[in-house]
């Protein structure tokens, strides 16, 4: 029987992902930019908006003409000009007087606000009552006040949500620098695995790793390539762990990492020429038997078999070393957690950090948090889950009524 | 001037969602079944396992032949037999003896539990000591512990997560039934609009909004369709919207729906055979002059021109019928909020809406939600912001200090 293996610190093991090279980088259009991370910083190259604009229908003015108007005691305009929309008014506007303006169209010179339409009443043709005095600045946008030139609005390394797109648009961005993503192979090992297209012998299951592991790599913004299903045959295993990791930028490898009779993983490693072995065993529960090699700079994982194991190596400590080859910058992690309160005590061991599977309650405008508890081979515990719990090394169990933070899982 | 719109309730809105059919359905491989809306229910066609199951490495007995065992006083357990993995062992255990077993392996027949290997010691070939005892279920998943045998384990209407796609490959299910995703046109109107590969003269913008709410269709599952910009040409609009709708399951027109000097679309709409206009104007802010129409049970989107606006209003009503038509239950909705202390006080008027910016700011294990003020016009805004707080139409504003829930903008 193999020696139990040492156990790697989580926060050590999470280190290691620094020593990874990121991806290469990638010119691509702007409409397909969503989700993506960029990879150049975005400094404004005009003021934005570079004329002042209204942005409610009514009255371009100087708001000075308007001080003092109320219900009882309206300003009298005059209203000799109306600016056409997307036009260059070629007047300007003095005291006492105002031009028509639209949502979007650019204030006259002479003017610093907008009286809108619904404080004012038409007198005639060209003169209309004031209800409400306006401030400099008001219901119009100035040059530069959303962003001013020059400014570095969007950083490489954080990745783009519609507003960051739209903002790339703003710019007139019609393809920009992102890095490219990565693919990630796939392999389930085990002689009892076999495919989902066979109806499994009696004392066989079916390949569940394959499939969890590749909708988790495409909602982490990888490219999952399932590289099928290796018996536990060491030939085999070396082959196709070799064919993997020259097809993909990261390996994942389920089953076959705990310190089982037929656990050739760690000895197919060393036959691969330049394979450092990182870590053989991390602090977490579930999860310890993980396994994290380095090969021309590819990450290669050995995952544990059981679905509920794979899945929290995968949130813990997985993601965020695609996060880092993907290019987002620690900063930049919009991960949130939803603080919620504990239902019942859970125990854990001083010295490793535990995940706990939590289904979230929404009462009274607050948050329960229940711990799913169950063997991690049992996958209904993760479709009764909508998160997970941490708890930190240093911390022996928690009680019932104990604030946490969920981590949910995406969907 | 026009008269000012009578607006909507939110809720009145939102209910209207459900007068509109769903999507088709499609069957997809499972592989490509991830964040999709399943269509059929899944019942369990066999049970999950289908044979009693070690979920550890270590010996199979019958837990009676352990009790009692410990450091100072361990059972001597005969070993005649190995499980071989995949394969339905022949023979049967009595008590006092186990069988090596390796996890996933078949536990042979007259076993209930699975002694670890970490807690044996080997005597000889045939002998080893247990130093703890185990009970009946232990280090084994029993048949059907997982899921039962005619189990609705997944239903008609939720999001597939990863865990779901692997359910489905644990039942052998290659390709799954699916809700269609709804193509969703998207058009920007106004005469200051240019296309993005244009620099605007002054006086003109870059189109923003195509590429928001694009990005926004995305997210929310659907499939975008950029159809470009419209001037404020009465025809031209008519003719845009015809197409549009034509080629769309949904049709987002942004701009030109305020009470302003060139809003035709309230016209275009009426001109459109069998179209209904079903709100103009909805009570919240941003987002007020918002229109719904439906022309063959298609919905038809007239939204603020303001990017603010426009992104607001598609997070609060916009997405809840793209929900539907994509056929996601309400029971089945996993969207959080993150409770949050609000860090100033914000007002906002009884009988409206208002959905105000929040970016997150964590410390010390809870969230502060910090308003981020600003006019609608701003994009800058949204990008400093990572979700949103509804203040609900019956409260007059929040004090700082006050308890509030984030919904979280996706990233």
């Amino acid at each position: 029987m193999k020696e139990f293996f040492k156990v790697t610190d989580l926060d050590d093991a999470l280190e290691m992902r620094f020593g990874f090279n990121r991806m290469g980088q990638e010119e691509i259009p702007v409409q397909a930019a969503v989700n993506r991370v960029l990879a150049e910083d975005i400094v404004a190259d005009v003021n934005l908006p570079d004329f002042p604009r209204a942005i409610m229908d009514g009255f371009a003015v100087r708001a000075a003409s308007t001080f003092g108007a109320s219900d009882g005691n309206p300003a009298y305009i005059n209203v000799p000009q109306t600016v056409a929309m997307g036009e260059i008014p070629e007047f300007s506007i003095g005291p006492g007087e105002a031009a028509k303006i639209s949502t979007g169209g650019m204030l006259p010179r002479g003017t610093d606000s907008v009286v809108m339409v619904e404080h004012t009443d038409t007198i005639d043709e060209t003169t209309i009552e004031v209800f409400k005095s306006v401030a400099p600045g008001q219901n119009m946008v100035a040059i530069g006040e959303d962003i001013p030139k020059n400014q570095t609005v969007l950083s490489k390394g954080q990745r783009l949500r519609p507003q960051e797109t739209g903002l790339l648009a703003a710019f007139g961005r019609q393809s920009v620098l992102v890095f490219k993503q990565p693919v990630i192979g796939i392999l389930s090992t085990g002689d009892e695995i076999v495919s989902i297209d066979t109806v499994p012998p009696i004392g066989k299951i079916r390949d569940i790793n394959s499939y969890t592991l590749a909708g988790l790599v495409t909602q982490a913004g990888g490219v999952p390539r399932q590289l099928g299903i290796v018996e536990d045959d060491y030939a085999n295993l070396l082959d196709m762990c070799k064919q993997g990791m020259a097809q993909s930028d990261m390996l994942l490898v389920s089953g076959g990492s705990s310190v089982g009779m037929r656990d050739y993983t760690v000895d197919v490693l060393s036959e691969i020429p330049g394979t450092e072995l990182m870590l053989h065993g991390i602090s977490i529960s579930p999860g310890k038997p993980t396994i994290l090699a380095r090969t021309n700079d590819k990450a290669f994982w050995g995952l544990p078999g059981h679905v509920v194991s794979a899945m929290v190596v995968f949130h813990a400590v997985v993601q965020p070393f695609i996060d880092h080859i993907c290019g987002l910058e620690p900063d930049h992690l919009r991960r949130y957690a939803c603080p919620a309160t504990l239902t019942r005590s859970i125990a854990s061991s001083l010295g490793r950090v535990d995940y706990v599977r939590i289904k979230l309650v929404e009462q009274d405008n607050t948050f329960q948090a229940v711990p799913i508890l169950g063997k991690s081979g049992l996958i209904n515990t993760m479709l009764r889950a909508d998160g997970l719990v941490k708890i930190d090394k240093n911390t022996e169990g928690l009680d019932a009524g104990a604030q946490v933070n969920v981590l949910f899982f995406t969907s």
